[in-house]
């Protein structure tokens, strides 16, 4: 394959301020593989660091280029790679460990302190033509995945964590509020990991019937009647929101030995009644990233228990990435917008 | 309702000697009910018992009624039951555990010391037109589902358990031994679970193409390539089959971590390949009945996840249960027989 | 054994009235047990009940005997027990669960909806001569143990029943906010777990002494120092204090993966640094009672690695149940106050 | 520290030849630390090599070091280690594993597939007066603790990943067939797990005296009524004999649902008693080294839950070697030799 030496690389250079630059494609180095990427997901903390500069304690100090939930071809191996590995269409974890600590070690490198995130400063992101990853953080995907599904396995890998951290189960009853993207792939991933009963909450409804049509076995207005009649009912609650509200109310609906995870950001501090949580001894707890999910992740695309693809509601080229981070903020019936590096403006 | 004070009852008299008699009505003591039986299913242990008189330690030393996968309309309730249950088709668990002892209140009755099983001497079963059981062992299916659907929740439950002990995970890999109902069944469960790839073992093609319709994603012939190529492959294997050539060539086949569980019995001690149990640091298991499952295999069959239905491939009155119980031994496309008391004669 | 024909009993007629009534003793019922108590614990809820005529939710509405910490000697069995267990010493787990709904048959009865718990109206506790409970809550210990010590399984089973909710593990580092009695045993039973640091917060010095001398590795004075210096250093949290500020400084100190475990009772709501929870994933429950911790707990003081004898600091009469009440209360160096319905006065 | 440029190291030429020869000191590479070897214990598979040039699958193929139970100082570290290592009193963890495939990622890097394991051909040991590791599997011990004691970590890390594959619990009863070193270890990690029984079986006297005086709670001979009276008695079966005859007459012994935890390597093949272990659900999987258990086995020793040093009965220099190897098995007294590079001859 032909690689060229410089690329189109999408720069943060201060918030809300973008330059598509001109810089030379990376050589990958030791058992790293060097990626031409074909699709990035936006993601809403991208969005975020665009408007704010900053993502709760990660503050951009200089230019840094964004994206994270990225796939591409191989185009090029580094030292101890198996050249056959040229040509495979791949979804990456976007996620650099030390591999050495304890908890690395332990099967935990999510928490790991010296964590090497893409797209959070100070580390460079996907947002780019070409960019390298440990191999072993590139994983292949089946001959009938296309580029955008293998984007969304990141998305994917999201609900996939926070279904095994807050113990979805076979016929368990589940509560997720907050129709966005993670909302909507959280209620496909508890189908597939057997939940029977998959409720979600949203105050919008457009998004509610695009979650009933994605996933949901039933949908709530908060608004009106919200979690009536649902007291002590669930066995697992997700909350896809950040919004102290939707978590605050959703405790009462939960069964005695249930789990509460807050898999969106919020507030830094919120109130929670402790004594209920005491009471029906609830677990609360919360996701940070994932860990261990990408084989899972693209299993269940594979095999057709997430559909993740009618999630896609818009596309742009690497020179209109602006475009596509105020998509979802400023059009209510975007789901998910995807950055292609081989087109032109938004599609 | 209208209840008569007699009923007709299958009694095994003793081995291959089946009568059906006249029996009072039983009356449903505190915390029961009394249910009119709708549909009974006949297991390989019923067949097992009528032709030999004995499974595994329980010898049958007088008469006897067979029959324990059972579905059934209450028709009165006992002292402490509520009058508004009488109507319910139920689906039956048919143990009856002490409740008192430290197994019992840990969550594990089914292996209770004191367990009195349905229709395994000397505890009576329900191939009969009543049969009486503590309420709470009697659970409610919802309105979709028929009454043979009700009956087959006992050896989804079987599977159920299979998946809970073998710990069958999303994305997982397992392989199954045996194509017969619980076969099935378990290939069925396991998708339900999450598992992306279930290959199902069999020597009989019939029954491969069975499997291959109904939950298996692939398929193979132990007499003809069997496991090749599958060395270090799946993260659990059941045995279904209770076959001690099919366990013991299945362990190569079984990935480091992984779990063997059997469900099928067979012989009283089996050679082992111990070293490479060790290992690969491999879990082996079994299973006895189930504990705990029937609300999760109801919610299963209920969702569409679990199709038992096609499974049921005859259909026979109170009056020809040897006719039953011979079936599945003789006829080798027999999959799952039913005792239906409404009906005479074999169907 | 001679039974008397009436008995004196403790009886909270309102709030901070309390009345020593000759009743008669009560005969067991099937399967129950009667037993001559020969020691109780006065709890903190006693002293609770006994001064606000209220508990959380529970609130004092007609006459009720207080005392569940108690331990007693069978002096009749009633219908199904053995004779044999009569004269035996037990200890007391005061539950009386369905044993039927889905709650009681996986393993969680504690959490049971029609749960009858001792010594909280409605239903009659142990402040009494004589008592009665189904014969498999009454446990009988080994003879090396002393009636007071078989009343001190009940608190060392709400330190079992959090050490393992919190999932104390060898060599875990554990903090334990309190040095009450149930600080001390939690410090105690963590240690019994394996745990290799534990260190006990507490702002009494006295307190702070007892801890170190009875189970904590080191203490620590929240009012000076607190926990600087052990940012991210707790595998486990448990808090004894109920105290809201206590809950929120330790959250920082807690590593990540981590598990923050609330057995004290406080407020109802509470606010926690949720954001935290999430970046570390810390995983945040309660206990309420406890379930099968009786024959750990036993186990525990039998074997010498729980030293409970050595809380009890003073001894009150039947007669004095108000003054055993407010002893905890008003004298800063009590630990832990027993009434031994054997003695008169205080001793 | 002086470094020479040569040092002692013991080579297994072929079985039951070993040399000593001079040998470059290795310089330590990237992320690695050079040790000065001061205690290397003894193994089974070290005596095995020896005698017959091969344990297991792994066959020795050219002259290779044995050893792989080892502490030492280091004395130089390499690129990207910090300088202040120097000096540190280290338990070295003998593992290499590949750090990128599933298993290491997952926390299971024993299960490697590429591991490269101390002085298991053909990698070297640590029969040599300096070694290098990477620097996170050399473990810093507390100044209270010895450098013999240090060598020990890598039994008691043995018998601690036991107890945990085992899930030894607080108030377990646990048997243990085999008092040497890896049996007596284990008696002493379960009850630093909680375990409040422990028996342990061995046929020869005064190894049953010596796990009296460390660790069981009781002791049996299996040549004298063995196990007669503890049918369905222990909740935890770990065999640290390798011996079949063991392993069989263990499982009666094992109560429903327990787990039985293979330690010792004996025969490629065991008959077990396959419907024993369905009918009770017991668990049988077996232990493959370790897995970050350093940190856990340091703990319990320097907090003086194990007590490993009495193990120690006899000393040797680098130049007596096969005076070390042989002594275990020629001598029925010896529990554990070491070799101290420090010392000549036997001590």
């Amino acid at each position: 394959m032909q690689i060229p030496s410089t690329m189109a690389t999408s720069v943060l250079l201060e918030p809300r301020r973008i330059e598509l630059q001109e810089r030379p494609v990376p050589a990958p180095g030791p058992n790293e593989v060097l990626i031409r990427v074909d699709a990035i997901g936006v993601c809403g903390s991208d969005t975020h660091f665009y408007e704010s500069g900053a993502v709760g304690d990660i503050v951009v100090q200089s230019p840094v280029v964004l994206g994270h939930e990225t796939s591409g071809t191989i185009v090029a191996v580094g030292d101890g790679v198996d050249e056959s590995r040229v040509g495979q269409l791949v979804a990456i974890e976007p996620q650099k460990p030390c591999r050495r600590c304890n908890l690395c070690k332990d099967g935990r490198y999510h928490l790991c302190r010296d964590m090497r995130f893409y797209g959070a400063w100070p580390v460079d992101g996907s947002f780019s033509e070409y960019v390298t990853i440990d191999e072993d953080f590139a994983f292949p995907v089946p001959e009938t995945m296309t580029a955008e599904e293998a984007a969304l396995v990141e998305p994917v890998s999201v609900a996939v964590h926070a279904s095994r951290r807050a113990g979805v189960f076979p016929g368990a009853k589940v509560l997720i509020t907050g129709a966005g993207p993670i909302g909507i792939l959280n209620a496909q991933v508890a189908r597939a990991f057997g939940a029977t009963e998959i409720v979600v909450s949203d105050p919008l409804e457009h998004r509610r019937e695009f979650a009933l049509q994605h996933g949901a076995t039933s949908v709530i207005d908060p608004m009106a009647g919200g979690l009536d009649g649902y007291d002590e009912h669930f066995d697992v609650f997700i909350d896809a929101s950040g919004n102290g509200r939707a978590i605050q109310s959703a405790f009462p609906a939960i069964t005695r030995g249930g789990v509460a995870c807050l898999v969106g950001m919020g507030a830094d501090d919120l109130e929670i009644p402790i004594a209920m949580l005491q009471h029906r001894e609830i677990t609360l707890t919360g996701t940070f990233r994932y860990v261990n999910t990408w084989p899972t992740a693209i299993d269940l695309i594979a095999s057709g228990r997430v559909d993740a693809a009618p999630l896609v509601t818009g596309r742009y080229g690497l020179d209109d990435v602006e475009g596509a981070l105020m998509k979802a903020k400023t059009d209510p019936l975007a789901i998910k917008t995807v950055i292609l590096p081989a087109i032109k403006g938004a599609n």
